[in-house]
């Protein structure tokens, strides 16, 4: 069902760049029709806000508040079964635990001349979590998007979930409250994007966007971007499998499956140096859609996108690893420390048989949005950095100035900037 | 000649408002242009790269090479003055001491139920430094992009800068030597971009572009963003100098068309307490536009866009001073260190009458590629983080994949997703 290739075979490079090329995904062009929610939202707030909810998710504010009160929040939160609110508690604090040590360090010091320099972190002022509707609608990733922004330091968090005929999921609601967040707006698509980046007179602006959406989502947030910041436009879920011949075939096919199961343009691929596990893996793969909820999303993502690898070595995998640069990364061989220090290129590494990607997902500590689509090899999962900024400091006094203004003014002179070399020159001699 | 406002206006708030969104680009729509230009590359490689370079550029490759040679390189070191060749070893060194200190620190533990968890950083593969040519082919921005990748350990950096008629500055090949650079092309524009993201047969892609450019090479990076990396694409340059009465007026002026001559949509902002001040910047501006070489664009700026506002107090400063983020933020008074704390917004800040935003440009150490148009409210400076990426990395054994594993299972189940939740539950029950 899904693509065999084999490191052997003479075209083997041809067919895997040609593999690693492959579009997943349709790119709907809805970049007129979201250009003029925005321009509208922007012009008319709160007006145009309304007609869009009404007219998108078919809920009218005259009847239903746009922000969820205080009241449904604590109701949603005792709406939702007890072990889903202490396993949402249990992922909170381990991403709070694990986050938290990503707080950058300030670094002011003076250096051997006495030149004050320095590198400062704040917190964004303030920040909107976009939430997907209906089945997308995920409170693991309330957690994910919210818990950083707390930890790193954010005054205000506000998100907007829209409520398609007045419905929001309870897990959502309760896994906003277990992440502090109150200020909740029954608001999406490019109209929520574009009340967080503006302001309505409902809602304050903010300063950054960050959260998954759909096509008209990913659309507004890379037309508002440069009014505030957006967090990267992530793309159809991966994984890459690297296995050696002693794995259970079952507990891989689950793997592949459970990446499969996300999206028809999702992609699971093994690299494996076992031919019969390779093919026990495939027959798993077959027998356990056959029990899967989500049995047609994950079938059409094995059978279009999934790929099973052969290598003579496992040790030929590092290179094709670092190629495919994938979101998430399982090392699933006896000794998987000899490969963490060779892969380069990967969103996250889960190590070893026991760590399937799936309690990265929830419950690992770590953060689960992860650079898609090869984009691993220039960008990072989603951290506390993302919801912080750095100023630059720099101090002289009049010695410093007189040791490095004449530099200064050499590299101003020789790029044609009179006015910059003035700058310098002038309080060099301030006679003349 | 520029705005005045007055903070016990009735009316500030209003034209404070406005001053803030004023739009100082005119953003031309060459989009479809350039993705011309980018599928011709991408399809016919050095051909396309070839005619695009002589009907832009007037270079015929036939005659002179794409790649710059190592004799050229080190002729124009030889041929840049030795003044300008010690002021930019000088500003390496510095640049490369600060950035050092930006190195992150890989931060791999055991929790305490002995989860392993970690944030891994590695170095991005290859990197590709646009550099502008004609009068904006500037040495300083050829060291401020690619000492920050050295430090990061890129082990490759390549330089594409455009020659029209062959010519390329020989103080930017000698920056580029200082940098270590040389890998260098005479390309440039949107055929430059896409060179770099798609490779061709001369060139090998790069897994990020950063550097300034053009309409077209912004336009382009925006396009081929995703394919590969991108770093912010900067708007005009801006300055907000905070000032007490105190100050030589002239000091000030040069600090503000230092600014303003970069651009006509640059903009220059002085925020002071005393309308003796005022008067006299404004006067020293008119003087000493006189003398300026750049006095065209400099008048420009300071007309279309500068700006002086007058507040009872300087504290007042503060909350103005967040909201317009400036890029570059001087603090002129007898006490700048007060204010520090309170400044959250801002690119970088230069504090203290002896340190004009100059010094930053060239020598001070810190980088000079800063957040521009309020971005610094979610956005920082170059720095050694843009030429790296974070890997996470998650690692149980079995008791750890039964102590968190029953939560996953839950999330997962709550979620809908069930090949999730059994890519879990296989291994907590083997036998069934």
């Amino acid at each position: 069902m899904a693509i065999r290739l084999d490191y052997r075979d003479g075209d083997f490079e041809k067919r895997f760049a040609a593999f690693l090329t492959t579009k997943r995904e349709v790119s709907e062009d809805v970049n007129a029709t979201v250009r003029a929610i925005i321009d509208d939202v922007r012009e008319n707030g709160d007006r145009a806000l309304a007609a869009y909810t009404l007219r998108f998710d078919g809920l009218d504010f005259d009847t239903v508040p746009m922000r969820v009160t205080a009241d449904e929040i604590e109701a949603a939160f005792r709406a939702t079964p007890a072990a889903v609110v202490s396993a949402l508690e249990l992922a909170s604090k381990r991403i709070e635990k694990h986050h938290a040590r990503q707080l950058p360090k300030d670094d002011i010091y003076e250096d051997d001349i006495g030149v004050g320099l320095g590198s400062r972190w704040t917190a964004i002022d303030a920040v909107g979590l976009y939430v997907p509707g209906g089945t997308a609608s995920y409170p693991s990733s309330v957690l994910m998007n919210a818990v950083p922004a707390r930890v790193a330091g954010v005054p205000r968090i506000v998100m907007v979930v829209p409520a398609r005929d007045g419905a929001i999921n309870p897990a959502v609601l309760a896994a906003a409250k277990i992440a502090g967040i109150d200020e909740i707006y029954r608001i999406g698509g490019a109209q929520a994007v574009a009340a967080l980046a503006y302001g309505t007179e409902t809602i304050a602006p903010v300063a950054k966007i960050t959260g998954p959406g759909n096509a008209f989502v990913a659309a507004a947030k890379r037309q508002v971007f440069g009014t505030v910041g957006i967090d990267m436009i992530a793309g159809p879920s991966e994984v890459l499998v690297i296995a050696d011949g002693e794995n259970d075939p079952d507990w891989l096919a689950a793997d592949l499956l459970a990446q499969a199961e996300h999206d028809r343009g999702a992609q699971a691929i093994l690299i494996t140096d076992s031919a019969e596990l390779a093919d026990a893996v495939e027959a798993a793969v077959t027998r356990q859609l056959k029990t899967l909820e989500r049995s047609e999303t994950a079938e059409a993502s094995w059978r279009d996108f999934g790929a099973i690898i052969l290598v003579p070595d496992l040790e030929n995998s590092v290179p094709l690893a670092n190629r495919i640069a994938a979101e998430h990364l399982e090392i699933a061989t006896s000794d998987p420390d000899a490969f963490l220090p060779k892969i380069r290129n990967a969103g996250a590494i889960f190590v070893g048989r026991h760590t399937p990607e799936v309690i990265g997902d929830y419950v690992g500590g770590s953060n689960h949005v992860l650079p898609t689509a090869r984009s691993a090899r220039f960008s990072s999962g989603l951290s506390v950095l993302d919801y912080m900024k750095r100023t630059s400091i720099l101090r002289l006094g009049p010695e410093q100035l007189r040791t490095l203004g004449p530099a200064a003014v050499t590299l101003a002179e020789a790029e044609g900037l009179g006015a910059h070399a003035r700058s310098v020159s002038i309080r060099l001699n301030p006679g003349g």
